[in-house]
């Protein structure tokens, strides 16, 4: 918390925030007068199942019991609860505390109340919620994320591109439009009519060059080759080095956006 | 070029850089004395072929002939030249003078010599090439930017999250990590085993997740709602204004990244 700090990316200064925190060691004192409650287990579905029917049993009647899952929805963990309609995915992106993204996945039978307060609440804690309008396996983001990843394994898989030249093509390169546009602005912004001109230049182009797209499993050799390589750059014992290596990164991207919005006027 | 001035962004002052520029009116003139030269016509296969053919009978035996194509390989416009080993697709993005990638796609019968001379040429321009180790469709970038496009299109198009929803997916949640890091090492940071352990939990996962993807024809009446998000967030006549921004913004974040290297040591 100390970097953060020191980058002014604190809403307050530390003592008063880690003040505002409490630890429980038991459900029920930690959730008594709570208003919302963010689960964040294990990533299984029948321990999160018991956990919010007890949540559901001790909690407040209004208030919000929301999970971090990226893989589990709504309503398979909360269909059976006599309060299924206060319950909700708010899923983070790690590491969440410096990544603004949050993806809010309501069930079907969700009041649209929660759905509301839930936004708002990420909102007013300058975080960046966005509304998944009907329940999907992995959610929006990491179905972007896993078609990315797909087509970059196979390319590497058949021998078209190394590892760490795949690397660049998206760090220096898609990426950097990525920073501060989406993928519909981006193409909205590289046709002088805008995205139907794009649309109709390149959309029948790209759906024929990705049709053939089988993906192959990742099978162990695969694995071992794509990791061979990522040990070349780091070392299994400095994984945990790189990750501080990268918040430090995430933090000035942050401070640098903030920037940008101050001087834009944004 | 001021801004990339003021912004310290230029290896030199405006002048000194444009009096290293020479306009020619006709080819013979323009490619007598060159060691390399850049090809950036219409994309259009006849025209490529038929200028390659006049600058393979001009340039110099020793002289490069690249190509700044995204669609059309080295094979398909060189094959039939007497000069075709010298011939090469560099394919940069855009904006091209403010994003680092070009790609360096060589055709099966390209010099080696040919392909480490435009490899370090590119990287003596502070330019990030990598290479196409076989030619394919699209090569590296748009294949990766096609997989992202066609699942975002699709997702909007069966109402699962908005246009601006997803654009934020990107620029708040994705885009942050892609800044700075390639899919691989960003999932490699994720596990605290690396990529190996990443592969085995989510790998099929993903898989399953995308199996069944089929991605429809961006229709009209698709594009138009598309669109229509898009005119609402930038108007025709802005498009050009709003790419000034971008070009802005992608000035402001290669200097924020050059600011990291140097504050990180890299």
């Amino acid at each position: 918390m100390s970097s953060l700090h020191e980058l002014k990316l604190l809403p307050d200064d530390p003592e008063t925030l880690c003040n505002n925190i409490s630890c429980a060691t038991n459900l029920r004192h930690a959730v008594a007068h709570a208003d919302y409650v963010q689960e964040s287990i294990t990533e299984d579905l029948n321990a999160k199942k018991h956990l919010f029917k007890e949540l559901d049993h001790l909690a407040k009647p209004k208030c919000i019991l929301a999970s971090s899952t990226s893989t589990i929805s709504t309503s398979s963990f909360s269909g059976d609860l006599k309060g299924k309609d206060r319950c909700i995915v708010a899923h983070p992106l790690n590491p969440p505390h410096l990544i603004p993204l949050v993806e809010i996945s309501p069930a079907p039978y969700t009041n649209k109340s929660v759905v509301e307060e839930t936004m708002l609440l990420h909102n007013t804690a300058n975080q960046t919620p966005i509304l998944v309008q009907k329940e999907i396996e992995g959610f929006i983001l990491n179905r972007l994320q896993a078609a990315l990843l797909l087509e970059s394994w196979q390319l590497v898989k058949e021998g078209y591109v190394s590892v760490s030249d795949l690397d660049k093509t998206v760090k220096n390169g898609l990426g950097h439009r990525w920073a501060f546009m989406g993928p519909f602005e981006t193409t909205d912004l590289n046709a002088k009519k805008g995205i139907s001109e794009y649309a109709q230049i390149f959309g029948e182009a790209y759906r024929k060059m990705m049709k053939n797209s089988e993906y192959a499993k990742w099978d162990d050799n695969l694995i071992n080759r794509v990791n061979a390589v990522c040990r070349d750059i780091t070392s299994e014992e400095n994984i945990e080095q790189r990750s501080q290596w990268r918040d430090f990164q995430l933090m000035e991207l942050l401070l640098h956006k903030q920037l940008m919005r101050d001087k834009l006027g944004e």
